[in-house]
């Protein structure tokens, strides 16, 4: 996966602990499937499925924390050097997006 | 009104449904994996971690509203039967604590 | 304010205590309309609004935890008494909708 | 890049919309406790809040896009003109902390 060029992102440096914190909500989410085989008491599912509900938010944060310190503070820079503010505009409205799904979600 | 085993719980009748929605929520999360692998836009990666979001919100309402309409429900009645509250009581306080859990997580 | 029959909800009892938090929650508002009005960082003014949100938040948890209490138990011993279950379907459905609407607001 | 006295906020040309739309929100609280005060259907109080939480969280969003799109573009303009970092790390820093109370809120 040769990135000579562009092709990095805010998280790229911690590629690994992403996959990590994945593999680990991975298997929790394979222990809610358990859980309910096995006829688990449905609250003790419910605790579990908010835990998930945690981690992933916390992931989301992690992204969009690394996205407007990287690829946004990238494009308002291009935007200042050459005056021209559609990238800097667009990634603009794509992070407001993303902050409204993720409050809503 | 005999509980000889007692065993099922609210959403035991749908478990093959349970089933498959955590089945498809775990294909998901390796969906992210993959993408965080092979360094997706992060709000493209973002967008599909509210996607599960939200299917996990969706599966946390299911057993929560099963739980009320059997495991709540018939510990209220042995309450009226008996005029013993007790495992009532303990049923609505876990009832009222996931339901927090579930808005904050 | 009689009440001879029945509009008595599970709120009833704490109406004192509701009405004051929802006081102090306006007055929250009103504090946000005065730091808008006196140019206030944005990020004070988000705090603000946060604070305001588990408020309202905390309120709600309170309202349906006397609702499950209250309402739905009186709805569900009426049915086991009478075998008519359709006011406790209502009353478990209504609940089950304003538990989403609260997950999701 | 003057900006000589600076207490404008990304909100500032807003100003009075966000003065209509708080007011109508005070209005709102207002109206849940004359509901309380009447006795209301616990699960009308509760539609009214959460219409209210969702009009709170469109104020935050509007706010944090501003924020983002004026503060925080500017701080790492003016980091990108003096290689100086220091407040555009604190504005970051601010705006993703205020991310999170907005998404656990």
């Amino acid at each position: 996966m040769s990135t000579e060029q562009s092709v990095t992102h805010g998280y790229t440096q911690d590629k690994a602990a992403y996959s990590r914190r994945l593999k680990r909500i991975e298997g929790q989410v394979r222990g809610i499937q358990r859980m309910i085989d096995e006829d688990t008491y449905c609250i003790d599912v419910l605790t579990q499925i908010s835990a998930i509900q945690s981690a992933l938010k916390s992931v989301s944060l992690g992204l969009m924390e690394e996205h407007l310190g990287h690829c946004v503070r990238h494009a308002v820079e291009h935007a200042h050097d050459t005056g021209d503010t559609t990238e800097m505009d667009t990634k603009l409205a794509e992070a407001n997006a993303a902050i409204a799904r993720l409050v809503k979600s």
